[in-house]
């Protein structure tokens, strides 16, 4: 993916989990995906398409999810609680969201999120879409979100965007 | 989701894991998904949106997935191999993107896949936005494929694609 795409999901994590979770994220420099990152006990899976296809991963410790989504649910919901996927999947859409109301002049919408819970589990890399990861430092944990964006027709309308998400 | 869509995916398992996989599918009665179903340990994640918006989750276990990437990329490839991701991944948006042809009338696009590999993983259930599980049978092993999908605002051309769906 173009990495002039990435600068709008920084400032929708940190939008999102600064309101939504009411914890500052600091953002580590993203970096494409060669390998498998540190495992994950819970991840929110989003796609986007439209004028670009995409999609959008916050992956989680456990820990880390179910404070997460506690604080965003306002009240202490752990793994097996029947809100905790739709929490984690709302911050998903949340994210994308977010991220896409920067791509101005681009029609762009938003899948229904899938949550997968699983000790340990990866995130697999792709050979033919790469993702760009970004670290974030929260103050519940760590966590990262990663990215996959496929503008596959350029228009003027895309370069616009594209300028304006790296401006 | 309304089960009248179900039936394009029904239809577009049977067809990508034949023609693709080579491997007769045998499907089981969907259902609504209360609990989360049987764990996984490979899943593919797609999503989709435009004038509906969805997800699809192919899950397997190991060694129905490596089974499945194999036969699908013509060579021998296990879940350490750089191309069994992609062979998943694309089997996803195979199935999605065969799906959403029955969807006459309607605008629908598709994300760029996303899969888990994770020893008995689980995909969640959602309370907002209700599942179905589509149990499949093939001569390979075991799998299931579930689908979400929300016609936020049904038109005329929803509406048609529905019966068309149903028919």
């Amino acid at each position: 993916m173009d990495v002039q795409y990435i600068n709008p999901f920084v400032l929708a994590i940190k939008r999102v989990f600064e309101t939504m979770v009411r914890t500052k994220v600091r953002v580590g420099k993203p970096f494409v995906k060669h390998d498998p990152c540190a495992s994950a006990d819970v991840s929110g899976v989003i796609g986007f398409s439209g004028d670009a296809a995409g999609c959008v991963v916050l992956s989680f410790p456990i820990s880390v999810a179910v404070q997460a989504a506690s604080k965003f649910a306002g009240t202490a919901i752990d793994e097996s609680h029947p809100d905790f996927a739709d929490a984690i999947g709302e911050l998903a859409n949340m994210v994308a969201g977010n991220a896409k109301k920067e791509f101005h002049g681009m029609n762009v919408s938003i899948s229904l999120p899938s949550v997968i819970i699983g000790k340990e589990h990866m995130v697999s890399t792709s050979r033919s879409a790469p993702r760009i990861v970004i670290p974030c430092e929260t103050d519940l944990g760590s966590m990262y979100v990663e990215v996959g964006m496929s503008v596959e027709k350029p228009t003027a309308a895309t370069a616009a965007a594209a300028a304006g998400a790296s401006a």
